[in-house]
């Protein structure tokens, strides 16, 4: 099969996305910005054997290859607009580009996301995906803007995608709706598109949680200049699925599993009503968890006692290092 | 090595590039669009042992890897502004590391190219690079806007980086400043920016030459939905670097070579006097090599006369079928 038309077969779909000029089947995509906005773009790269398995599924594949990009998008209050997509694949695989295809574009379409060009190359089974969307110039949400008492929510239910994980695909599979609903957790989570956008003027810095709470809370902290948080363990939305399981696993993969892809946002206590009217408004479930603090480190309680909490802070990006002095 | 010190170290450099309101760090990156202007969005895998070897060179990746898509901006007509790197490493290999943000700086820096984000993860070494610029509105240029009896015109010389390819780089490594030369056309080919942003006027469709001149012209007139072209062999711009190579080898690589990244473009005949002067103030030749027709096929001629063409058109990404029919 020729590249153009696997390109064609599988991943050139009409778009009802009005601001796209020039899509697919050029040396690049032409895209009309509106008036007063600014662009944000943002990226992720999942690999076979670290970030997904072979057996997790093609169309699943496609699907979280954009969606954890739509998740920073949410993150950052921006609209989500287009998307690049490039795949390197071992082989041309008719049934899987099929399959794949349909996980990316079922997101898409639900989301308005063109697909606006992208490369596939050959070689170990590898997906980047580049999204971009706008948001009105000046209301970009970022991570670097809580301030001391700032309330700490998060939407959702958190620690799914770990649990999912550490029962198995096996156990998962054979199950009923509880876990296949887990199972969707982990494979096909929701971008919290919405809610994101609802958050300038509310919250004051805003992160998705991809590495897990604790870590990612403390990018939160580190990047706005603050010294710690406190979470009250009693207050983490968990979600009935996990309800047969001992409190410390659920905690844990709470606070330390990643992949979950809620939203963690510091919004200011004077704030907090609004908060829970968006929640009702949207029907998507907002969580007051805690506070910023000028205490050093995120420190874990329960009932406003401190508490132990995991040993790890969660998926840490970490690397062997190589010729270290080498250079 | 953590993935945050990984960034940090190598990758998160201060820019000058005005319209950047924040970079690497966050969940996306914001960038000001100037008003009355598009933006363009392009896209590029390198593969290790398809698109480059270990040996050559981590700065030469760097540097390919920017340039690839520069060079596809150029030939939007766009001006470059931002890159995101996906950066997909089987180890955090320091001196590597060092190389090959010193190869992509050193592109980034001369066009005022900010690297505003990225994704860095472990697997089998893989770059992609997506790069975006702004156009003004309505002037971008594509590959379908040619014209029958439009004159067609290429940058620079081609050939020399499959010259270089077909030499092997032992015998390069080993040679002296002409093949020094040669090994850069392979490994650190020039964007053509500056003609491709004075071309909006002139051109009337445009693409860079990356799988080869037939095949990347054969993209023009497909896509301007013409019949053919003739291409007069003894206009073709080969480099004095090739003059002891046998001249049916040297049209070989010139008409089928991909990777020169110079620009092909079509220019209404009117205008050939317009070409000539851009040429002069650009410092960059320009050659007239042929024109579009409207007989069927890519046609060579030599002094006027048909001649038998390469039996291949140029690099083809081909994919062997899998599961055909299956789905």
């Amino acid at each position: 099969m020729r590249e153009f038309d696997l390109i064609q077969r599988f991943f050139d779909r009409p778009t009802r996305q009005g601001q796209v000029r020039l899509g697919i089947g050029d040396d690049g995509a032409i895209l009309q910005v509106p008036e007063a906005h600014e662009l944000v773009v943002v990226t992720d790269t999942l690999v076979e054997g670290v970030h997904f398995r072979a057996t997790d599924g093609a169309d699943n594949l496609g699907y979280k290859a954009l969606a954890v990009n739509l998740s920073d998008l949410a993150a950052m209050g921006a609209v989500p607009i287009w998307a690049l997509l490039n795949l390197t694949l071992p082989e041309a695989n008719e049934r899987w580009l099929g399959q794949f295809s349909e996980g990316f574009f079922s997101l898409a379409s639900q989301y308005d996301v063109a697909l606006v060009g992208g490369d596939t190359t050959r070689g170990p089974l590898c997906v980047s995906v580049t999204a971009g969307g706008w948001v009105s110039a000046g209301q970009a949400l970022t991570r670097s803007g809580a301030g001391v008492s700032d309330r700490v929510w998060i939407t959702g239910t958190i620690g799914d995608a770990a649990l999912a994980l550490a029962l198995g695909e096996q156990s998962l599979a054979s199950g009923g709706s509880e876990t296949r609903w887990l199972l969707d957790r982990l494979h096909r989570p929701t971008p919290r598109i919405g809610i994101g956008q609802a958050l300038y003027g509310l919250a004051s810095a805003v992160i998705d949680i991809s590495d897990g709470l604790l870590a990612d809370l403390g990018q939160i902290v580190g990047a706005s200049g603050q010294a710690g948080a406190i979470i009250e363990a009693t207050s983490l939305p968990l979600s009935p699925a996990g309800e047969s399981y001992p409190l410390d696993d659920r905690m844990t993969w709470a606070l330390t599993g990643g992949d979950d892809y809620e939203l963690c946002m510091t919004v200011p206590q004077a704030k907090s009503e609004r908060m829970r009217r968006l929640s009702k408004e949207a029907g998507v479930s907002l969580t007051d968890i805690g506070c910023i603090t000028d205490q050093a480190g995120i420190v874990l309680t329960r009932a406003g006692v401190p508490i132990a909490g995991p040993s790890r802070a969660g998926y840490e990006h970490l690397w062997p290092v190589i010729g270290e002095g080498d250079s």
